[in-house]
């Protein structure tokens, strides 16, 4: 089975169960975030959250077997810059802030990066009187560049 | 005075007096990061804060009046694909787990984004015994789309 | 059922029923632009609306589901300088005026955007005696940029 | 005079006396945003109107010769999707919208477009108690497509 | 029925009846250049036009519905630049001669375009010793720019 | 003497002199548009027709010399689409028409293309009483694909 | 039949067969990169050679039809800069001796080009001690610009 | 002294002396093509080879020592598709029959590559009475693939 | 039979056969990546590999057929920069030490390129006790610039 | 003093020391292939290292501030694909083998990739009877996809 029909089937599963991706982290025991970058074909699973994730949903081992393949990603990207909104903000962000975040970082941690891979990314609902925000939590590994 | 001018007589005093952005930031009252867009030609200033900053820096008001001046914002931006590592990282970040914030966003407050504009950006050290981390915390309004 | 689907039967039942856009609107109580991108996969209704919309023109609860469903949009969009003259149109605009329309809006707003989310679009026939024109009338929360 | 040293002497002037663009706008009795086009390279004057601007800003004779010389349009673009958030939005609406605009013109006036040539563009602020708007209205000549 | 197919059986039926464009030109009241564009899908018909290019061909209401569609124009350009050497040679030209172009344009008529939409374009044989020459004549109204 | 500086001699000289491309391309024997192609370095000039270019403008050998140079042709385009909505009407004229003229010349010339080199472009003025026209007349010599 | 299936057909009946471009090049008396041109669809046949090849190959008359159309040509690529290393040589080729070409056919030939049309393209083996080469014989007719 | 100063000094000075490319290639025992392309900083010198060049062309040391240094090749090239008609004819070459080289090549030699660096490439005028024409010679190495 | 489908056919048996590459590749007596990139399409095998290799996996004689077809490389590719991380960071080891490489080898080598088709590339794990490593030992012959 | 200059200095002070990199480097105690990263601002050096290398070449401690600034790196790919032969060399093995290497690292590692940070690349001479070889030696720290 390949992943789009994999994504395909646990939509399917999703919304017939009527669920939340909140409420199908909470039962294989990951975060909302991840849980959909797994049934979105993004991330792999271990076997174990793959057999986890196939009993939530009620889905057979094809689908199980799929979630454990390491994908090729950002497949779905098919112009270098996206054309929805809710992603290209991220995409202004980089532009407008990228620089920014790159003095700062390199300023107290040196020569080096944030991880994209020891990663981990959050989403939460930030109440406020003047309009609810979206709050995004990143927390990447700062890995210096090796001198050799 | 243009922007470019502008930021290379800031990095050039910030250096001379060695103060970090988080040193500045604090004497002007914002932001790390913000106050390095500022400097950096992604933000413009109030006068106050201008006038701040060029108080802290010992600059005159030919820098003042450029930090006033509304940015066209992007122009560092040669390549729609940044081959910064370090920026870099937010293009995969957004390749990668795009359309899974975007499904938890919509699943959480319904079809809109999270401003890129009423928006805050704030970098920290995250202490980690097997290496530390850097966390980036935005907060952006949620934005409902309007349908009319 | 996917966004394609939903927008050919949408169109099928538009052509049988020989309704128009503007008529398939006022039966829904919205506008006909909005209207036509809720039908051509560009935005999303709320329940309310989606089973007016398909009790308009006899579909059933599929179109609806679909309807209700936050799109990837511009997704249509296969080149980034669209070839269609019609919306060519609009890319000639920002790239003669964008900079112009920045001077000025800036200079009344100060720093910042006008949203393109919480934002309405009216096309109007405006009669003339040396033929007809088009009237767009486009308008935006106009948001400041937030300094932090 | 090339353009580009026209722009800067036009907005230096400017500045020097303090004007906004729909000051000078009144003066020379044009519109705000073309006026600014005007300015900035992206549009060309008749001789009157090159010289009232020049007399209004004291600017020399080759200040007008620039501003009446047809100028090649949209050089500022080095991107073809431009970063500036300002300017971005225009994109935006267009990839959201440019389908659903096209779909009600062509029910309106048949197969055509709107002309970006016979064609105004004017800015307005709209208030608003949760926030003021910005109000674009574009006005172009309907231009039928011609079959031979 | 889509335009691809409406393509099709136009082209599958030219070929049976063994007609030229010229013929089939001629037997509707317009000329190849825009009976082929419209059987191409890149033009649309009146009514009148669609159901006689029908009779001529014997194709049925469906085909007639689908050429009286407004279409997606430019479709078949799935690169910016045309590999086609018969396509690519309107590039090359635009490319060494579009400057000159404009230039004698701009002198004779001021600023503003020649019309792609209020416009035609005939090809013909200009018999010549040394070989035969392709013609192209094409005719576009002068929209000078409105300034406002 | 590299071209840009030849053309900006030639401009300025032209300007100074108040003559236009026909003048210009009549005192040299030759057609408008190449005068102003050879002006603008696309084109490149016998010695004959350099030095009567050179003896009508007062210019030195520098630029005889530079108008003689076989130029690097096309190198003012910077985006693969043009933005200068007087040059962009070229390439909507393919992008609609291309294929169109390609079926056209196909079915009467066979297989081949119209040449872009043994070719000529002429502009003329279209009186019409509903708004002048621009006539664009190319003609190009047909080359037939050899087959071996 | 389309094109794609038409070079299906062709290279499976060869492969049955079991004959090589060169021996079917040469029942047509054609060459083989010709013919092989033929077959991949970027080439047209005239009626005979169409014939002859379908019988050398045993294939009706749809595939002769096929071949008998004008194609458009260079629709393999799918990437401006193609991936295939055997192909990418040529580009590479280009990209470093381009202008030295341009350089030599000047300087012998004057202005103008070498044509793609009027163009045969032969490789042949060179057998040599260190390694045989593969030989590359290009004749183009020169076509000088015309200036008029 | 870089790339750019040395071309520049190069083609004055062949200007000045009057010489062909054949002619200095003559000189330095080396092919015109190639001569030029170590002229164009396309191609690097041994230092025999840079003396001899700097002495037929009376230069100096500090462009026998750029003639050495390893260029970055293809830096020309600011388009990925050239405009320069000459040039373009190359890339329309590789996009037209650059599969059919492929299949033909593959026949012969097996998987691999005609190698673009173990490479000539010569020119020649080929007299023709129906025009003269342009003959290319190239004989690249074939490098099959290693399969380990 | 396609590449695609016999890609598809090999990674079934594979996994149905539990194998891995090493062992696979052990098998028929070649590399591990090597065996991984015929398996996927991007390397041709002698008669002898492929019927070894379809011993190895009870596959039948179509896919020893695909297996020995040239392949058209790197059709994987839809984007020039490719998304998926673990094959960009390729592109940003060529973006980051590119120029530093080209440096080392010219001045070891002369002028020159790292074959890619004389070319072995293996795989190994490092083990390391702050974390294992990737290594990749790339060897490719040496191929000097021809000066002709 | 900007990273360019710094790398023009350092590369004039190279040549007038007759120094190669591996001397350099070793003076220094890094990898050849390191030191030229950081000659060519690719790379960032500790104050120690910064002043070993000015004090092995004579320079000042402009440069030496200037080496110890992070840098935009990547900043010479002026396109996405880069045209210098030895450079293009690795996007063609990324693009040829990328994805056979993925597979061979997944299997082996699990879902991560191979550190371009946490990495070092020698260059070394691999003599070899028929030719010698450029051996290429890459080590990254495998990071495995946190699941979170």
């Amino acid at each position: 089975m390949e992943k789009k029909a994999m994504t395909r089937a646990i939509l399917d599963a999703k919304k017939n169960k009527g669920m939340r991706w909140d409420a199908i982290a909470e039962q294989i025991g990951m975060a909302p975030v991840w849980t959909a970058s797994l049934a979105l074909g993004e991330s792999s699973a271990t076997e174990e959250i793959a057999q986890k994730l196939c009993a939530v949903l009620d889905l057979g081992d094809d689908v199980a077997d799929a979630l454990m393949v390491c994908p090729l990603k950002g497949q779905w990207m098919e112009k270098t810059v996206p054309t929805d909104p809710m992603i290209y903000r991220f995409y202004e962000i980089m532009s407008v802030y990228g620089t920014s975040v790159k003095e700062v970082v390199h300023e107290e941690f040196g020569d080096g990066i944030m991880s994209a891979i020891d990663f981990t990314l959050d989403v939460e609902r930030e109440p406020n009187p003047s309009g609810d925000r979206v709050k995004i939590v990143m927390s990447g590994k700062f890995l210096p560049y090796v001198r050799w």
